[in-house]
């Protein structure tokens, strides 16, 4: 019997891939308007190698790519792209299509938690953002297990925190190399969505394979009936 | 002959009081919201303390007010507090009624700046937020100059930027004590806006009294007539 039911929340509950492609651009463009004068493609690219070079969460990109243009530090340029990004993330904050309705149905039946690689503010933030906040049992944040997906540890820790067996849990998530991967691992049932940049990436072994692969939100109940009814013959 | 106007942002050219005051309201009901249960009124006290106590640029007001209750640092009540906050922040960094109208009109006939105590960036989010960015020839921020209103020096620095004298220049501002006071001592012409949390507090001296006091932005071309035909009367 399934019990609980575990979500990415990047390119799993909203569209990640495409908010930080349109904030990453429209900051470029904000940036162009208040005068910084050079071609759209080429800072788009030159802030793209940035942020892999700093990581995601680094709070001063924009400072990094004045920099690399031998410019000075002008907080209108900084404040501009800064501005943009802030008003495009929030626009494209929203859940994926036929979200809330799935887990409102889901959560009648099953325990929900969020399994998620980043820093818990941050992580928590965009669940208030896409108003999915009250949805969840639990959520798990590797800043707060102190280990990321793949890793054993951070799916254990969210087993343990509601109480239920690898075999009784669905792991939902797009990365084949993290939450497939690592859900497998240990255990639980684990079912791919094809959403975002990894949409098209094929696993690498049998255990980045999911057990079952959706391209939508709303066909996740019919894939647990299909569990579960495999539960019931096997007993 | 009146070459610049300058002015200052909040409580100026939008209405920082309420912002601040709806923000900090609205990230306490939304704590409130996800399970925070503690009495609204209280929970807003409490928070305005802690902004005096640690400064409005502080980045955890919400980890301290959790702290000062007794309570462990919770992701989800402190990003419900800093969501709710940025979204009121968008929604009231709107500028004042008739300020862009104003400042179009003004723009055809002098140089316009801004003098601004806080943080270059900061302060420059809110002009871009406001879409005020395009209109001022100079941004002096107090972070930048290393003084702040009503200092002499940042003044003097503004005066400096645009090329004018004193005497043909107007600070156009909120704050009896900071922008009246301090362009006054340099040899200004004062506009005071009574506007926000300081509209009904009285000059404390003759420094604090600006030459001109206005209840809307729309009356200050007027001012700058009367200012005009008493250059000329003075000839």
């Amino acid at each position: 019997m399934i019990r609980a039911i575990f979500f990415d929340i990047d390119d799993t509950l909203y569209d990640s891939t495409r908010l930080t492609t349109m904030a990453r651009l429209n900051s470029i463009r904000a940036m162009i308007d208040a005068g910084l004068d050079y071609d759209e493609k080429f800072l788009y690219e030159r802030l793209y190698e940035i942020i892999k070079k700093f990581g995601p969460n680094y709070p001063r990109h924009y400072n990094e790519l004045l920099k690399s243009l031998g410019l000075k530090e002008d907080p209108k340029l900084i404040a501009s792209g800064v501005v943009a990004y802030e008003h495009t993330k929030f626009a494209y904050l929203k859940p994926f299509p036929r979200v809330v309705p799935t887990l409102l149905k889901l959560k009648d039946r099953y325990k929900l938690g969020v399994i998620s690689n980043g820093i818990a503010i941050k992580q928590w933030e965009k669940l208030i953002n896409l108003g999915l906040h009250h949805y969840f049992d639990v959520v798990i944040t590797s800043e707060e297990v102190g280990y990321e997906k793949p890793s054993k540890e951070i799916f254990l820790e969210a087993l343990k925190s509601l109480n239920v067996k690898p075999e009784e849990s669905i792991m939902v998530g797009d990365n084949p190399s993290t939450d497939i991967l690592g859900a497998k691992s240990v255990g639980m049932i684990t079912i791919r969505i094809r959403k975002g940049k990894r949409a098209k990436i094929e696993p690498k072994n049998e255990l980045e394979k999911a057990d079952f692969d959706v391209e939508n939100f709303d066909e996740i109940p019919k894939i647990i009936d299909i569990i579960e009814k495999r539960h019931k013959n096997t007993i």
